[in-house]
């Protein structure tokens, strides 16, 4: 019997339907004993690897890499990526991290800061030094999601800047063109549904060479997870340390079904679940988006300022077998998060915006 | 039905046997899902480490944070509790990957290197300088281990510095006095026989302290898993990022039926295997222990000169539903190891010795 209630928590989140039948094929194929360094692990791993490569539709330039967690990658990206500076676009708990961490590493990193909740639009001056410019598509604290446009913009007026994206809280959801950037990542216990304990991060040529380059004038790029070492590893479906083998077995079993599924199929449902709340939200008298532009919306973590209701409605919820998440921080008692994964059902989402509608 | 042949490789190796029905366990009380900021991961940490701290009667003056994996343990060493120079005890892949890394980044890396095989002895010479003493207590890629006393002496003849021992394949058997150590880590994946993606580090106030000193001399010693932030989260019963939850959890629970069994036990059935096995060697025409010197052959994984025999023994073993480890790198076609964990019953060994008896 398993875990019944429907964790809408943002991360880790509810479990994509197929992983407990994936984690008992595992063990019945001896996959959470399987050595690192046998054909079978390099199978798994190509496996993985080349699933993603379809399901995100990422161009051949493109490298996978796995991780610990996509905490991990704010730091390897900027020990691989910045020699001097890191321009990054800070609007909430999240982004705000990866801007603290280059600074940590002595680097200069500098921001463009707005208020939780809000987006960003042009014109929003970028040093012409900065070597990389970090922006955060969906911040999971705030709901904030960032247009694709908008991104992009940032590789047409700055072409000699890396640009990277934390996609940590919305792929699969977001459709990137990934020729107009530069890194992506992503962790697997949030859109896929996977349990904790793994980082994703897509690198292109230019990421590579790039760390090549800072090795090159002496610079400390990091050890066993450092571009050059990561890379030289993945050529052979390999990783430089013992990884977390069944995290990528059930990382590969996953993007297998949702390719099946198809990567449109689950762009088109996102979007309808999302429709469903935020259209909800709009004629309710008490509880509201937090967001209030809609073009910076997100689809795949919907914020609710529910105030002097949240604990009500979060009771009422519970009680019908779903778990809300909390507001991020010291808006815990004021809001209410709501993750719109390709794990949950449209009928998971239909009872949840039922339930708020009666509120 | 689970997989059934027993795995001998030195790591990941046998899954402890409880694994399997823990994980059942996981997934019906919903961990694989489970918030890392919730009350009930909180619990799950401190049971872990409550556990560990039992088991392997770790004295208060130490903390216990989890990584990704034993060889983040090695960076995260250089970076915390090294200035400019480390020393080194090198006989064997893994102690000089230790090395190596020391120098990566930037350190003044120095090493005691013996050929693969053997052990060393005092006197044996360290640059009074040094900040930080590296003994690898097994190397896993040649069978060889440290007598504790040894291991013990670098702290009387070096106050000063701090001594680090790398566990990875040897605990929970060796019972080492910590007060005599100043930072022990292992990876899950060997003697706890769980599924890889986990490393624990154990580390006194006095490692604590020389990060603290570090950091106010303006040196970097990286970000969210330097010790002060992994400590002020421990402080917490949680963890910088979001970790591998299941893998924690897990580990709890086998330690937890550890605890039951009882280390002292586990103590000596792992003398009693081990003798098993040498002790057939001793007198076989053709097999050999590749570790000469008794004091310095393992318990805990065990390499056999199999010379022309390696590929027939193979066969045999697998044959009976045994998968023995590879020789490490080049020593592959030539040696043959065997890991003797916990979940290594006795019978399992007696199948074992009898068939390499056999050979």
């Amino acid at each position: 019997m398993s875990y019944s209630k429907i964790n809408f928590t943002p991360g880790p989140s509810q479990l994509y339907f197929t992983v407990e039948d994936h984690m008992k094929q595992a063990f019945r194929d001896g996959i959470p004993s399987l050595s690192h360094r046998s054909k079978k692990f390099e199978s798994i791993y190509a496996e993985a690897v080349s699933g993603l490569r379809q399901l995100l539709n990422l161009p051949s330039e493109y490298h996978i890499y796995f991780t610990g967690s996509a905490t991990e990658i704010w730091e390897r990206t900027v020990q691989n990526l910045v020699g001097e500076t890191s321009f990054h676009l800070v609007n909430g708990s999240f982004s705000k991290r990866f801007f603290e961490i280059s600074g940590q590493l002595g680097k200069l990193a500098m921001k463009h800061e707005v208020a939780a909740g809000e987006g960003f639009s042009h014109p929003l001056e970028v040093p012409p030094s900065t070597e990389l410019i970090a922006v955060t598509h969906n911040e999971t604290s705030t709901g904030v999601s960032l247009p694709l446009d908008f991104i992009y913009s940032f590789k047409t007026k700055h072409p000699d800047a890396l640009l990277v994206v934390d996609a940590v809280s919305s792929l699969p959801y977001p459709d990137f063109d990934y020729s107009k950037l530069d890194s992506v990542f992503f962790s697997v216990q949030k859109g896929f549904g996977l349990p904790a304990g793994l980082g994703v991060w897509m690198v292109n040529d230019r990421c590579l060479a790039k760390a090549e380059q800072l090795v090159s004038k002496g610079r400390s790029i990091g050890t066993y997870h450092n571009l050059p070492t990561l890379h030289s590893h993945a050529l052979k479906n390999q990783t430089p340390e013992t990884p977390n083998v069944l995290g990528i077995y059930l990382l590969g079993q996953v993007v297998s079904d949702m390719l099946r599924h198809s990567a449109h199929k689950i762009r088109k449902e996102t979007e309808y679940k999302s429709f469903l709340l935020y259209n909800m939200l709009k004629k309710h008298s008490r509880l509201k988006a937090f967001v209030k532009d809609e073009t910076f919306q997100s689809r795949t973590v919907m914020v609710v300022d529910s105030g002097d209701l949240t604990e009500k409605v979060t009771k009422s919820l519970l009680e019908k077998g779903m778990q809300p998440g909390d507001g991020y921080g010291s808006a815990k008692k004021h809001q209410l998060r709501f993750a719109n994964f390709p794990t949950h059902a449209k009928e998971h989402f239909e009872l949840l915006v039922d339930t708020l509608e009666s509120m």
